[in-house]
């Protein structure tokens, strides 16, 4: 699927990429009602164009089967009624978040009388590029338009047609409200040349979201000269304390590790303080081998039985299975010390009653979400109550952790005076 | 000065980057008291050593002078006792603030009692590069440590001298205050290779801010592999609506051109309304004719006398000395447009009493500080209250407007639960 020049892929990436820079202005000035009244006009038209949508996605699916791609995959690729409906719902839950533009961040007064507002702006385009999930598409798009951006979709090349589709349905309700086009552009080709343009689009795009595996993320995290939201993995981690309340430890461990195992929130690798151990012996590791888990322990641990010894590869490993590695430390700084080798920045949890405990944890890890007493599983923006993610990030620069509409805007200052001059 | 290699210059760098990561981890943690006693002490050994500063500035001086330096960066380059003072001071300043680190930015419950906290952390490892401003040395660490963070600082040549001095007063308050030397490392060499490999340390500094002219900052941005807060030009505009108050608009106009020329939130455009010109006349061009500004006029404008007629490419253009540029527009629409297309999205101001246009141009325009009857001189971090500045960006990622160490900080989640578990 290459047949465009880079220069071809350029000039592609710019027209999309003035246009949706044309948009912005009009976008960075609309009103809350009329970005809501678009959103709530593209999940009827998502319900309404139903039999098109399905349609767009057979013929997708019968490319893809031809092509042989993983059963999970063609799952990914695949929709219907009740993941259509869901795709509305999913804009109608952004639609009803609050607006992000326009909140006053910060004011105080100066002396002089200035009076300083710090006040939410747009970022201005994003660029979105992910795998064949036809549902990104409304996803994305729905969390630019609400923070004001113009953004252009790249979704896998197998989901053209029923990402164009939705497309058709999502301009449907920026039509009714009045705004342009241009807010929502899907890039109209399969030719990879044109995800390599987007990467270097400095200038036309402000920020690239990657949603996908680690092969793209990491293409991407290479290759991008415009600034990326993005976490490569997700090797999350469980301490278990010496002052962990069992029950709540048992009933944590299980859930982050066995909810769902393909998610960048599973816990990866389980640490057990030696104290907790002393006190309950092996019931996480137990509990785990009774949910029919791999467990690959190390040292001690590889004596319960069921187990399989730990090699050392297996610590700072993303198995996105039902597998993990477990080892025994002694207390909180260890167990800092070992996700701070080993972990991602994604997401850690410590599993215990002492408050002090927990505070170290928190104040000697750098991870983007830390948790105490609560899952991994956590980690996602529908959980933090941000309506929707269009993904999580490890990075330190402007978003952190699940990244919502909210973290897709900027700033301004606002400053009023009263003839005021600086002396 | 070019003798180091380029894998040279990047060992020099990663062994610098290398000591600064290991420092972030004490740095993050360390308590605001422990910054605070490091800048006060930096700031006694300033005074304490100015015999030692003053002597290593003689040094610099006669170097640069035997290269033949323009008068004005050798004014830049010089150090005395009011200026050795003044940096005490700023140090002084920038420990009064409160400290950015570890605050709680938002925090909200769940409906299934999860509790969540963003808290601000320090950002990681900074990079900064200057001309030949010894203060810088001793500005930028004091903000890059307030936040938590490291810094790594790269002066111009001529000043190694001045700045080496300065940096062994910075050791000795982090020394004092029990912090690693590594925090505030100075790159120990003239040669220009040194700058490329910082440009290029990815995953060793976490962001680049450039303080300087057009050259450096223009260098800087192209080549940067890094996150830069920066801001090229400021081209900065002031708009005297047909609702202005003459007097007011006339006090704004003369500071904003004439209080310092040499500045980047100095005026170097006035738009003037037709309705102003209509009620007024050329009462703002004639003021600043008076105060022996050149003024290059478009249009009608130019028939005031002592006006010179302007050419196109004035417009648009930071002169960054006694000169503007003029022009009558038709009300703030036109104002905005002009704006859009000759900015460079620092600072502008309207002169209006009227509300409905101040609104206008506030949210037509997307400058970083945007300004209303109040002088385009105040764009400035200690203007705005933040102690100090690291310099202005204009960029919309992370940080915008005056960067202080409020914005050089990150933020991580966290989150505390009972045992609680996603279903």
């Amino acid at each position: 699927m290459k047949d465009l020049t880079q220069t071809d892929a350029d000039a592609l990436i710019a027209t999309l990429g003035k246009a949706a820079r044309d948009a912005t202005l009009v976008l960075a000035e609309a009103s809350a009602e009329r970005k809501h009244a678009a959103l709530i006009g593209a999940a009827d038209a998502i319900i309404a164009s139903e039999t098109a949508i399905l349609d767009a996605n057979s013929e997708d699916m019968g490319f893809a089967a031809a092509k042989g791609l993983a059963p999970s995959m063609m799952d990914r690729l695949r929709l219907d009624g009740p993941r259509i409906r869901a795709m509305a719902e999913g804009l109608r839950a952004v639609a009803a978040q609050p607006d992000p533009v326009g909140r006053v961040l910060a004011e105080w007064d100066r002396p002089n009388g200035l009076h300083i507002q710090r006040v939410a702006t747009p970022l201005g385009v994003i660029g979105v590029i992910y795998e064949s999930r036809p549902n990104v598409t409304a996803d994305a798009a729905a969390l630019a338009l609400k923070s004001g951006n113009a953004v252009i979709l790249r979704g896998g090349s197998e989901s053209l047609n029923s990402s164009a589709a939705i497309h058709a349905a999502l301009a449907t309700g920026l039509r009714q409200a009045g705004l342009p086009d241009a807010a929502i552009q899907l890039v109209p080709t399969r030719d990879r040349e044109a995800v390599a343009a987007m990467l270097r689009a400095q200038g036309l795009i402000d920020v690239i979201i990657p949603r996908g595996g680690k092969g793209l993320v990491g293409l991407v995290q290479k290759e991008a000269r415009v600034p990326v939201f993005a976490h490569l993995e997700g090797i999350c981690h469980v301490y278990a304390d010496g002052d962990a309340d069992v029950e709540k430890a048992r009933r944590v461990v299980l859930n982050a590790k066995t909810r769902r195992t393909g998610i960048c929130g599973a816990a990866e690798c389980l640490l057990i303080d030696r104290a907790f151990y002393a006190r309950h012996g092996a019931v996480l590791v137990q509990d785990l081998l009774d949910a029919g888990v791999e467990v690959r322990a190390e040292g001690e641990l590889a004596q319960v039985a069921g187990t399989i010894p730990a090699q050392p590869s297996d610590f700072g490993q993303e198995f996105l299975d039902k597998i993990i590695a477990v080892k025994l430390v002694d207390g909180v700084d260890e167990a800092i010390s070992h996700i701070r080798r080993f972990g991602s920045g994604h997401t850690e949890s410590i599993l215990t009653q002492n408050d002090a405990t927990a505070g170290r944890f928190f104040s000697g890890l750098d991870s983007a979400i830390l948790m105490r007493n609560a899952s991994t599983q956590f980690a996602d923006g529908g959980e933090f109550g941000m309506g929707a993610e269009i993904g999580i990030a490890t990075g330190k620069m402007h978003a952190r952790g699940p990244v919502g509409a909210e973290q897709l805007t900027s700033f301004k200052y606002l400053v009023t005076g009263d003839g005021t001059i600086r002396p």
